[in-house]
């Protein structure tokens, strides 16, 4: 474990105001040598007024220094805040004081790996942070608030009460091995018991697709021709109050701009040329386009409006297979009453105008995306490494149900079984994590987490 | 004065962690009821870990919340101050949740306009805040934390002894008008510190200049031939060691690009277009632009290399008066030794390959700038506002010094001093501000301050 007192900025530069983080056996010494609170002898968690002075003794800021004892600190060890201008010229000016009075910048996410090193957090608890922080929506804020909270975890440690239960019955039947009709009759709870541990293994695994979707927006593909009001439903789709924060700062319009939240969950549009006629001819560039987006969406939204339906417009949809059509009749506004149907689907009418069905597109664009219940029990992977780790100790599980099939000895299906327990431990970190994964995990965060 | 209860974000978004603000009467009640800290019965001054949940009774967040008892506060109000997660969801839903329990959004500067009201602080030292915040270099942070430790305060406070001074005789004067022989020499009194203050009223008002071109960087063209170096030579003067923020996030490059600090004091290069020669004339344009960078400048930074010197060049050179020219010649390193010179202008040779010169270049360029010593005593005035009260006080004072020269009568003269007295407290506030001047000055701060 290292023992360098480390300091980093936690938010970013060019606000009101910053916070610079410092935790570290060394942090009370060396935060008292650049202000005037005696850190060394106050109370944990109490904030201080005080002058931040340079080595020439010129004030550098009005701070407020808050003092966090170990182990009650988010890290575990004695740990400062300094809340500070958010002048770019005084952060780096406490931040270079800091590191001429002995601190080491911090890594990304070194904060959060030291809380996990102290036992503060498991680590699916630890990388949890991380996606807390990236949470921009409901869902992926609820499935990062539930790992964090411990959500992962618990699901492991039921899964690992089965499979010590599982490890036990096996070990009884060696006991016993000598007595061939007991045998049998374990070999069938034992089989049984197996396979609950896979189906849950799997569900686990399985989940990963909807968390990779959540997270990064669930594709919704927008085919039709142009100007028949692509950009218009866009628009008409962003109605939400805009966030407060971007209200603000009038920054992140740009990369929000084709991802949409609808109840809570983002959807990310993909752009498609639009099916252009030229001369009666439909160009070939923006149907191989429209093709592409359909094949990575999950929800394709076909908009239309009262001119014919070309031959082309059929033969795209008809490549929409295993996707959720929504067939969209644009520019309701003009028309008296919809004119038009699709076999087989229930079509919208909107006009972007007046806003008429845009609520019920909404709520057939969240149907279509088939989001499973969010409440506290389910557990839904959003991370790689999991997911990895399900997948091999998916691996391994089916070995010992196939073990179990054939008759295999119990002690070659204790093997696997322990490679079952190892891997999911992993997720934790309750077994001892090497260095280079656990860098390999924080150098994900931000730096000052 | 206001009484809502207001609240903002006070970081940008987007880092580790965010820092919302709570102000005013009904902070305690308001923050108890979205996490389980009580916070009128806590101490002040101390922080809390807790959850702030929506109400639902979801968490949305593992916060900790300070808590600030009126007056020990920044706004001098019951204040909290919220450290969560730099989430953009989660950041606006505690704001969210803030302003359905009766919150109002704050505007920009709220929380420091309150403190100027509550007597915190006095209105210099309030715009001394947003500068601070806004400071970039050594000379911007020096400047403002000058003004927010009282400098300007302090100054105005001499000046206004003097001028109470001033209008003690003026009364004293007029007690006894009737001794025809004691008015003059009283005059004589009079208008000696009458001067005194005209002149320091005039020194104040004079460092505006050198105050805006420190806020805005110094104004420097750099002339010469295309391809002389231009380019190669801001690149050398880039060398310093890049600010530690930036580098953690890779962002100001592009708006810092033409800006350079050089011993903690901010130049602003002016872009011109390169004296082109095409055929051996001179694009007309090129020498526009010239002229243009060169009237905007302070410092003319004249290029050229071993090519003999044009007669456009020497033209343009003649166009540089009032400014201060360096003639530097480059590419040092591909020559064995200076083998040019300018009448009356020390030259230096550099290499931006090398070095050479670099050094030698920037202390030219900073002792050009003529900058006054920054030291604690001097003041230097780099608000709009300030200024113009320090001019308008001028005018009085000068009627004063005229009136007295003319012989007017004391009563008219007191008039004028009462005028400069008025003016001059405009510029702390200690007289009442009009609520709309107030809203004029906090509206240029960011939001959370």
């Amino acid at each position: 474990m290292n023992k360098d007192t480390i300091c980093a900025l936690a938010t970013p530069p060019g606000g009101a105001l910053g916070i610079i983080r410092v935790s570290g056996s060394k942090t009370f010494p060396i935060v008292s040598t650049i202000c005037s609170v005696c850190c060394d002898s106050v109370t944990g968690n109490t904030v201080h007024y005080t002058h931040i002075v340079d080595s020439d003794g010129e004030p550098v800021d009005e701070t407020l220094v808050s003092v966090f004892r170990a182990p009650h600190s988010y890290t575990g060890e004695d740990s400062v805040e300094i809340s500070c201008h958010g002048s770019s010229y005084i952060l780096n000016k406490i931040l270079e004081l800091l590191v001429n009075k002995g601190c080491r910048m911090a890594n990304p996410g070194e904060f959060t790996m030291r809380a996990y090193l102290n036992g503060k957090m498991d680590l699916s608890q630890a990388e949890a942070v991380a996606d807390l922080i990236a949470s921009t929506n409901r869902a992926t804020h609820h499935i990062a608030m539930s790992q964090l909270r411990g959500g992962i975890s618990t699901k492991l440690s039921q899964l690992r009460e089965k499979l010590l239960k599982l490890n036990t019955l096996l070990e009884l039947e060696l006991d016993f091995s000598d007595h061939e009709d007991l045998e049998f009759a374990d070999r069938k709870e034992l089989f049984s018991l197996a396979q609950t541990i896979e189906a849950h293994i799997n569900h686990l695994a399985h989940s990963f697709e909807t968390g990779q979707a959540l997270k990064h927006g669930i594709p919704v593909a927008i085919v039709g021709k142009t100007n028949v009001g692509k950009s218009t439903l866009l628009n008409a789709l962003l109605h939400d109050d805009r966030a407060i924060v971007s209200d603000i700062h009038g920054t992140t319009r740009d990369t929000i701009e084709d991802t949409i939240d609808i109840h809570g969950v983002m959807f990310r549009f993909i752009d498609t040329a639009g099916i252009r006629q030229t001369n009666d001819k439909v160009e070939q560039i923006g149907i191989q386009r429209t093709y592409q987006a359909i094949e990575h969406a999950r929800i394709v939204l076909w908009l239309f409006d009262s001119t014919p339906t070309t031959n082309e417009e059929a033969e795209i949809i008809s490549h929409t297979q295993g996707r959720s059509l929504i067939p969209i009749l644009t520019k309701a506004d003009l028309r008296p009453a919809c004119c038009k149907s699709i076999e087989g689907f229930d079509m919208i009418s909107i006009s972007a105008k007046t806003g008429q069905g845009i609520p019920a597109l909404e709520q057939a664009i969240f149907a279509a995306a088939d989001i499973p219940n969010l409440s506290e029990t389910d557990v839904i992977i959003t991370n790689a490494r999991h997911y990895d780790a399900l997948r091999r100790a998916h691996a391994s599980i089916r070995r010992v149900i196939d073990g179990l099939q054939v008759q295999l000895s119990g002690d070659l299906l204790a093997e696997d079984l322990r490679d079952v327990l190892a891997i999911l431990s992993e997720i934790t970190g309750t077994q001892i994590t090497p260095q280079e994964t656990l860098n390999n995990i924080f150098s994900h965060f931000c730096v000052g987490k």
